[in-house]
């Protein structure tokens, strides 16, 4: 298993990303890891591990990086590390992808480096946050910002497997996030988008249960997938991780998550947050090696391969 | 002063209403009571305090329950409890409403009860978050739906002069809800307005400091004043009380908002949760003597009476 790291994601990139590629290369002796950036930058990394392990690392040298500022096109640049990293992945070189560069960019070069599955248009950002009655996944947390009804489907098809297959849940409940709990509560898009849920087929026994509110993010008692559109599930996952962090901490098991998986594109992808700490990288990269060691990302394409023609 | 109580707002009404006005009742010797509801209600009211009280309570009898599913419209019926008290509030019979029913049917009730400021179309619903650095107004927690640019720099000019009547902030920073705080961050509305709020002129010092996102709502470092729309508001706040519940309980000397304030009509409203405890109500009752003590809606309205060009 080879990890490809964006040794240029991120706002504190890239001392960050080296940090945290330290601590999980230290912490799991089968992981290996390219690095894809300034060959500089990879030689401290190198500097810095026992020579005996050096074999598990291997170095694409680029040095265009993407800015938080930047418009997403720019991760199609072959010359950044966004897209060297992806393509990495593509080739064969790489397992999966892990950056905590913006997400606009990290999409746009894993979309036109991997492709997306067919039938999903929007390839969704999920998070998954260890809530009171166990874990809820979160689904789109910035992907895209679109809330069309069929962008809220597919989000829909691709959560109830994500949750199934990654989070062995047998029977997942899936709700769309709105204002109540109501048929009717919400804005257009999601009046819309509550009956087309209800009659859509999920994977194996995953089921709609209708509207669900804010807080049964956090609580999971009501839903185990949670629907919504990038904009309001980034804006809500954010209220959430600053609600811990005011409060002192998350409770005992649970944790705002530090990074999240890109589903919809034919290979795994993990996104850590641009504020990423060198722990946060080293989730990312603990969360790509499970779902690379337990082929989540095919696993759920075959799950979804026969019910994709909703979505298209 | 005296406070119009909807006593058939809410899922938990009339008892908890009751309840809630009782405890509201005992706290604060100073403040009437218009009960608006089944005559029956009030009468268990009145029996519940000491009789050297009762000049301090006065009664509508209304029959007439808006459920949470039933369509906002049904707040416009002169039968229904919500209508009376608003009515009763632009009649001078009372001073201020108070309900934990449907915020559509009440923003209903209290747009064709009380009538719209002059400029302003989508009144807001305003919620204080006790975040770590001070108290920050969010808005819109589900006044209107809408995310139209106009809409949000309407929401700005209100938030801001809330700000400074209310939390006598003197120069309150006022942010937008994003999920960057990059220029260009966030969906087309977003960045549609984020130009527009850079041109505004805000009443009194406050001043627009651009894009915030998610963690500042509770954090209160990077703005006073939060502008959002209705869905994202609504589902960010009760994902903060959410998160807080499962921390345990909000961070000492914080707590998520029980009450929020309608502005945009000519009246103080008050909205509690659907779902109030009875020291919720106290609390929304609370909320609706002090606004009315610091004549916060003349105030605010006076603010504004030079600005609200903008927003025709």
């Amino acid at each position: 298993m080879r990890i490809a790291v964006d040794l240029l994601g991120g706002d504190g990139a890239p001392a960050v990303v080296v940090d945290g590629a330290l601590r999980a290369f230290a912490a799991d002796p089968d992981l290996r890891l390219l690095l894809v950036g300034p060959a500089e930058v990879a030689d401290e990394f190198i500097a810095a591990i026992p020579a005996a392990d050096r074999h598990r690392v291997s170095v694409r040298a680029l040095w265009g990086a993407v800015g938080m500022a930047d418009p997403p096109q720019r991760g199609g640049r072959f010359d950044t590390t966004v897209r060297g990293a992806a393509l990495a992945v593509a080739e064969g070189a790489a397992d999966a992808l892990v950056s905590a560069g913006a997400t606009g960019a990290i999409v746009t070069a894993a979309v036109l480096s991997l492709g997306r599955w067919p039938g999903i248009r929007r390839p969704a950002l999920l998070a998954t946050i260890p809530a009171i009655a166990g874990p809820v996944t979160l689904l789109d947390v910035g992907g895209s910002l679109e809330a069309r009804p069929i962008t809220l489907a597919g989000h829909a098809l691709l959560g109830a497997a994500y949750a199934s297959v990654v989070h062995d849940i047998a029977r997942p409940r899936v709700g769309l996030l709105s204002i109540g709990t109501e048929p009717g509560k919400g804005d257009r898009a999601r009046r819309s988008t509550d009956p087309m849920l209800a009659d859509l087929k999920l994977c194996g026994d995953a089921h709609y249960v209708g509207l669900v509110e804010g807080y049964d993010v956090s609580s999971g008692e009501r839903a185990d997938v949670v629907v919504t559109d990038g904009f309001t599930g980034n804006v809500l996952l954010k209220g959430i991780e600053g609600a811990y962090a005011m409060a002192g901490g998350p409770p005992p098991g649970g944790a705002a998550p530090r990074a999240a998986a890109l589903l919809g594109v034919c290979g795994t992808v993990v996104i850590c947050h641009g504020g990423a700490t060198g722990d946060d990288i080293a989730s990312g990269l603990a969360l790509a090696a499970t779902l690379h060691r337990n082929h989540a990302i095919a696993r759920i394409a075959t799950a979804l391969a026969d019910l994709i023609e909703v979505t298209t």
